[in-house]
C-alpha cells in the first residue's frame, strides 16, 4: 500500500464548492487553506472573466490541473457538430490562457434536439461523432500545445453526457487519434471496471504520456441522485489509494483533483469546512 | 432490421405491476391479457405459497421465463457465504417446482454488515466470492437440471447489488464455471457497453446454450432514481430491437421478459393499462 500523498498534490475542482462560493472566493479559499491546485469550470471563468481568472490564479500561485471542460460533440446535424468543434477551440484557448495541464473532455452522449432531449438511439453513431469531433479539434489543440484529456464517464451517463464510458474505450480512441490526446482518470467513473488495472497498465505503454489527470471523490451506498450525490473521499466504497497506486505505477505524477457534486451534503456546508475536509480526507484516503 | 416479435414471446416479470397487484392477481392478469409468460419474484412466491403459485401458473398455461432471483453471494464471513449458498439451493428448488427456464442470478455487491451497508472496498475480493459461491451452488443446480443465468447488472449497482457488470465478465465466469451456467441479458444493464455485440457473439460460440434470458425495458433520459425509474420500451434511448437482433443471431429463441421498476409512473397506473402498454410496446419496440 502507498504512503499518504503530499499535501501539495491536492487540487480543487471548483464544482466542489460552487454552491457556496464564487470563483474569486474559491481561489482565495485555496490560497488561505494552502491548497496548491485548482480546476475551474468554463461558466465560472466566463462570469469572472478569463484574464481576471488567469491573473487571480497566477497571483495565488496555483497550478491548474485541468480546465473543465470541452467535449459534447454529438449533434443531430453537421452545423451542430461544427458549432461544437468551434466552441471547443475556444475552450482550448481558455485552457492555454489559464496555463492548464489539460483540457478535460466530457465527450457528449446521444445527439440532442433543441429541448435538450436525445433525438437518436444510435450510440455507435454518437461514438463516431465523438471520434470525428476529437480528430477535428486535435489539430488546433496540438498547434496550441494543449493536451486533450478524454474523461470516460460512468455508464449511467452514456445517454446524456458521455458515450465514452470505459478506460478501454478511451485508450482505443487515444490509439486511433495519436499525439496530443490522453485520459482523465476519475475514480468515480471507473472504479467498478474489472479491466481498470489492465487498461491503466495499457495507458502506461503508450508512446506519450497518456494519463493526464487523476480525479477523486467517492461512490456512496446508497447513491440517491445520478448527478449530484458524490461522496467525500472515505465516505464510500472506492479503494482510492489502490487506484492511485495503479496510476502512479503507470507513471502519473500530477495532481489529485477533488471533484464532488453533492447537493444534499457538501454544497450545503461552509466552504472552509469543505476545503479542510478535502485536505484531511486526501491525506487519509487518496 | 428485424420484424415485429410474435405476441407469444412476451413474458411479464412480476415486478412490473407488483405495486398494484398480488401475485395471484398478476397471474390472472396475464391470462386475461393473453400474455404467455411470467417471471415471479421469490418474496411474492413465498407469500402466495410455492405449491399454490406453481398450480396457478400451470392452470393459466404460462411459461416461466425465469425465477427471480438467486445470488447475493458476498458476505463478510464464511458463515454468511454458506448461508447464501444454502438459500440459493432453496431458490433452485423453487425454480424447479415452478418449471422455470432458469434461475436468474443477481450475484451481489460488496460484502455487507448487519445494517446492510458495505463493510469492504475490495471489489476484486467480492468477485472472487461470487465465483466461489456460484461454483458451490452449481453442483446442486446441475443435479436439479436448473440452469443458472448470471445477470450482469449496470455498473451503478456494483457496490450494493451485483459486482458482475458486463457481458464480458459474465462470459468469463461462464467459461470458468463450465456446464449449467449462462447469462440473462437485460438491455437496461448492458445497452451502453461498446463491447456488447462482440460479447453476445462470443456467447454464441460457447459449447452449450449460454444466453438463457432476454429482459427488456428502457433507459430514460433523464433518469431520476437509480433503482426505480426504468422506462417502458420506447420511452427511452435503448435500441432494443437492435439488441434483440444480436441475441437472436446468437441463437436465442426464448421469451422477451418485461421488467420495469417505476415508482413515479408505471407502478401508479392501473395494472390492466400497464399490461396492455407492455404488449403494444413489445410489438413496436422489441
Amino acid at each position: 500500500m502507498l504512503a499518504q500523498p503530499g499535501p501539495d498534490l491536492l487540487s480543487l475542482n471548483t464544482a466542489t464548492v460552487r454552491a457556496q462560493w464564487t470563483l474569486a472566493q474559491i481561489i482565495e479559499g485555496c490560497a488561505k487553506h494552502q491548497i496548491r491546485g485548482i480546476s475551474p469550470w468554463r461558466d465560472q471563468v466566463a462570469q469572472l472573466g478569463l484574464k481576471e481568472t488567469a491573473r487571480l490564479i497566477r497571483d495565488a500561485g496555483l497550478k491548474v490541473s485541468g480546465h473543465c471542460r470541452g467535449g459534447m460533440f454529438p449533434a443531430p446535424d453537421r452545423a451542430g457538430r461544427l458549432a461544437a468543434v468551434a466552441d471547443n477551440r475556444r475552450a482550448v484557448d481558455e485552457a492555454v490562457e489559464l496555463g492548464a495541464a489539460c483540457l478535460v473532455m466530457v465527450v457528449g452522449g446521444l445527439p440532442k434536439g433543441p429541448d435538450g432531449r436525445p433525438v437518436s438511439k444510435d450510440i455507435a453513431g454518437a461514438r463516431q461523432m465523438v471520434r470525428d469531433g476529437m480528430a477535428e479539434l486535435l489539430e488546433y489543440a496540438r498547434a496550441s500545445a494543449m493536451p486533450l484529456a478524454i474523461e470516460p464517464l460512468h455508464p449511467m451517463y452514456a445517454g446524456d453526457r458521455a458515450c465514452v464510458n470505459t478506460m478501454e474505450h478511451a485508450n482505443d480512441l487515444c490509439d486511433e487519434l495519436g499525439s496530443g490526446v490522453g485520459i482523465a482518470v476519475d475514480v468515480y467513473h471507473v472504479w467498478w471496471d474489472p479491466r481498470l488495472k489492465a487498461q491503466i497498465e495499457r495507458a502506461a505503454r503508450a508512446a506519450e504520456k497518456r494519463i493526464l489527470a487523476f480525479h477523486v471523490c467517492d461512490w456512496l451506498v446508497p447513491t440517491i441522485d445520478l448527478l449530484n450525490d458524490r461522496g467525500m473521499m472515505g465516505d464510500g466504497v472506492i479503494d482510492i489509494r489502490l487506484i492511485r497506486s495503479w496510476v502512479e505505477a503507470a507513471g502519473y505524477r500530477g495532481l489529485h483533483e477533488v471533484e464532488i457534486f453533492s447537493a444534499a451534503n457538501w454544497w450545503k456546508r461552509n466552504g472552509d469546512e469543505v476545503l479542510a475536509t478535502c485536505q484531511e480526507r486526501h491525506r487519509q484516503y487518496v
